[in-house]
């Protein structure tokens, strides 16, 4: 694997300095790149009925997660209403988490804000409430500017200061706007970036990423169900997945599968999962996602204002999609 | 115009308790809605080298400004990086150009944030901090979600708690979402909501929400000096202008020949004005605003991380952009 | 005006061989350029119950926009479902308008077919059908490739050869390609290209269009009455409307009054025809300008398919759009 | 598989009259539906150097193709330039092609035009020019109103009249518009219907169309090198690739690795294949494939105009995607 000497070498600009975090750590670190293989929820965020988070609730959705073989959590992904979350609430709800998680699932959490400082400042504490490793996803308000030299800078720094590994995240569904292939595959070579999480479901992209980095122990989780067996299939190593707050058992099962090679029946299982994930993702989103949870057994509840409840067609909608594929 | 008792019949829900501060303050405020009209410069926020605020430069931007004949100034717009800032320095900005702003000038402060929770925390603050009136940008990470319902909810919630009047904020090329004309519609009935800054550039669309709220008292302001002529030919009362930064002299004038029928003169100031625009907004940001403020002796300066500095290329495709329309 | 000794200077690439048509007219044609000013309704083509081209209710139409105060008409617009006539049905289509349009009236007959060498063929075969000008829409299949210099080189090639002045015509709601500024002030060059047809609706980009060509005498079109009197307002000459079809009369007033400089009366004009618009052209297309038809006396009827009849959820919208404007 | 019988019950339009051609067939057809799996090559057109078809070269080329074990060629695809032919042409290409291809090879011919009327007598000449079976594009002019309704009317209409069996073929880079998967699995019921291209590359798409069409022996070919091995991977049986036409030998080993569960050489082979094929089709198109066309043995050649040869540096970046993953 790629330490400090090679990448001092490729990085575009010299920070001057202190020898960051990554770097100080990186002769002990070399040996052992933090392995991400499997499949994690990104977990939702409960709210009491004034809107405050629920830690009561949070507790006891972990308490059910530990019974499922997942690889971990994700923390403040997008499912979790980060951007309706003060610092503070974010932070805390990463410590309660990390409290409740067995040492040996691993938490990632989402430290990605707009401007570098703060997400530089973000992913400090996230470590130091028990992160892991951190998703931090492409700033995007000033779309037009963020092309793959404002991003390899912002992802640069944000790594080179950051106490642990860092993931990129790509989520074109809610940022509009792509992470660059060239961004990516620059970014996978410095050795405190150890994969990305992609939910635009461009699966060439996908394959091509794997292909362009295969020198650089460099992972890709798929970012949605619908398309995880695919991803596997081109040379992803797990998935981050919004449908694993409802059927994570499931998820779980179609790793498994497509890990051993059966691949027609991880086919049989990834079919059922398509309506029933996009309902819960593209189509209906957050809302839908705590719905469907409430009917599996999980804590969900309303969601943040200006996120609106289901009206009572869509809830048949989401309710359709299940049942028809066998789930309900 | 309408005021409370009207808007009771046609809002949606009802939010029960404490009236509104607007309704306290109707029966005093119905005789004179606040005047938009004219023409207001989104301010840059200079920083120092370590990209701090630099409130020095900021007073002093802030004294040639002075001497324009600007309706006021609009503080932590997007060209004044407000994504970039904490929410504390948002604040101070406001309390810094309102200490420094001519009673008669009118602050509009931005104050929209992804949830409604923290954007009508943050309307109090700068409605405390001196804003006059605030500027409320569409939520837009959950974009999917993000229809006329969830809309409409948002934007009454915060207009019926804030102190001080709202103007609606619709600037897809940063949000990639659009307000809805028919939620604008009906936005426009409420009491406490005075006008909408569009900077969509659609001229048909301008047009229409000038003529759907013509019987509210709703006052729709350009959001780009590129359609600013054309925004008041069909009914726009002004204009809140990147350029404004830079030529705010010549935008009062364009502003001037406009208001009193003087078309064939403002076209022709207008069309040299197109392209010097459109370099400081949609090609290439926040970045060569600032470097033109420079030009024209104001302190501009570098941006916050991501935002990069112009390349040699693009500073020499701006400096054209002047130069080649007679302003350099 | 610039004829062809400063084109040869201009233009790109050398084509050879006999001089082009316009070239050996120019010293002629140099002292009076085609004047396209006015309006135009791109006529609808009515097909009989089998769907054959109704060539009396044609004439009976014709009869009726005979007493409309017209510049001229456009055959084969994207309103005349050119893309669903064979070209033998186009080019007839052109000769019957021709034997009933006064002379003094222009003829302008769409000839742009995908590639440059069917586009120069049709072109001629419209001349000779007796069309004073071509509007030749950007060919747009292979869209990723057809960038400034491929759309140069297209209308060059067509322009070159044509026996009559060449109107560009830009329509990205059906092609989904936008003719580059840069390639339109390029061609503005050419002696034989006189005007562009633009329905885009993107007033600031008509604006600097009419900046940038001012010294050509080229004369640029609205595509749409929903931005009319705004496109008058920054320097167009005239549009091409749909809604000329149903509402011609109205359309020439409101040129007038745009002409003549009174701008208060013809915002109040513009703003009553801005949803009856949309609702025949972006809204509900061709079928419903067909049905409006019917309503103001004209024939309309029903469309080749795949277009499909409106159903009466959209007729009843469509009425609406008419009769809250006060039309119906 | 479903005949006449239950297609009946289910269409939304009768169309009364003669049965058409697929019904009266049905009896003996139903038992033996057109397989399609397999690859394709859509193969180019080659032009003499008065961009006249070149029949000899094309002969040539078929001659090459003959020793790749391809499951047949599809004419008049989009690489085939079939936009840029006259409807001579295009069917003289066919029966040129069918002279030359042994008869175990399938010949899909493209036969989309515009209007349902012209689509229908393509469709007929193609049949009698000897095809086996149609693909058929979406319509796209009117792309505001092709709606699911009326893509159903329309793909219905040719496939009632069609001697041939129909494959549907989306492609949204050339018609910017998405065949919607309601309409997609609606038009699977059809008898004559037996199959779509899809060349949008949403595998979950695809996914979910082979779930939902599972019970009635649709079949789906991958319309890009690119996602092919993902696209077998959820249930493609095929792929017509735009690299077939260069590595044409190569796609048909994918084929077999796929096919016979090889996955982890089949990842290798796919990752090797996707820069070249995203270099042929969406980053510099037609013009690009034939370029390497040339390198490879085959005859390519310049593209109609308005398509251009590729410039110096396309050339170059096309090499290069080529030679860096060990093809050149």
């Amino acid at each position: 694997m790629m330490c400090a000497r090679v990448w001092r070498a490729l990085k575009p600009l010299g920070t001057g300095g202190r020898p960051p975090a990554w770097r100080r750590a990186c002769s002990r670190a070399a040996a052992s790149r933090l392995d991400l293989s499997g499949i994690y929820p990104p977990i939702a965020t409960p709210f009491t009925a004034k809107e405050d988070v629920d830690y009561q609730k949070l507790e006891e959705n972990l308490q059910k997660y530990g019974t499922i073989p997942f690889k971990g959590l994700v923390v403040q992904g997008s499912n979790g209403e980060y951007p309706y979350l003060t610092e503070e609430e974010q932070v805390d709800v990463v410590r309660t988490v990390r409290r409740s998680l067995p040492a040996d699932k691993l938490l990632m959490a989402g430290s990605g804000c707009e401007s570098t400082r703060a997400t530089v400042q973000l992913t400090e504490r996230m470590a130091a409430a028990g992160a892991d490793a951190v998703l931090v996803v492409t700033p995007c308000f000033y779309k037009g500017k963020m092309d793959g030299r404002a991003l390899v800078q912002h992802f640069t720094k944000v790594a080179d200061s950051s106490p642990v590994p860092v993931v990129l995240y790509n989520v074109p569904a809610n940022t509009a706007l792509e992470l660059p292939l060239d961004a990516v595959v620059h970014l996978s070579q410095h050795p405190n970036i150890v994969g990305l999480k992609d939910s635009g479901g461009d699966i060439t992209r996908i394959g091509l990423i794997v292909h362009k980095t295969q020198t650089q122990d460099f992972q890709v989780l798929a970012g949605s169900a619908g398309f995880l067996m695919a991803a596997y299939c081109v040379g992803a190593v797990g998935g981050v997945c919004a449908l694993a707050n409802v059927l994570g058992r499931e998820l779980c099962e179609l790793e498994r599968l497509c890990v051993s090679g059966r691949w027609e029946e991880a086919r049989v299982l990834q079919q059922r999962l398509i309506e029933p994930n996009a309902a819960v993702t593209r189509k209906l989103g957050v809302p839908a996602l705590k719905q469907a949870m409430e009917w599996f057994g999980y804590h969900g509840g309303a969601c943040r204002s200006p996120l609106q409840p289901l009206t009572e067609a869509e809830t048949q909608q989401l309710r359709g999609e299940f049942s028809s594929n066998g789930w309900l």
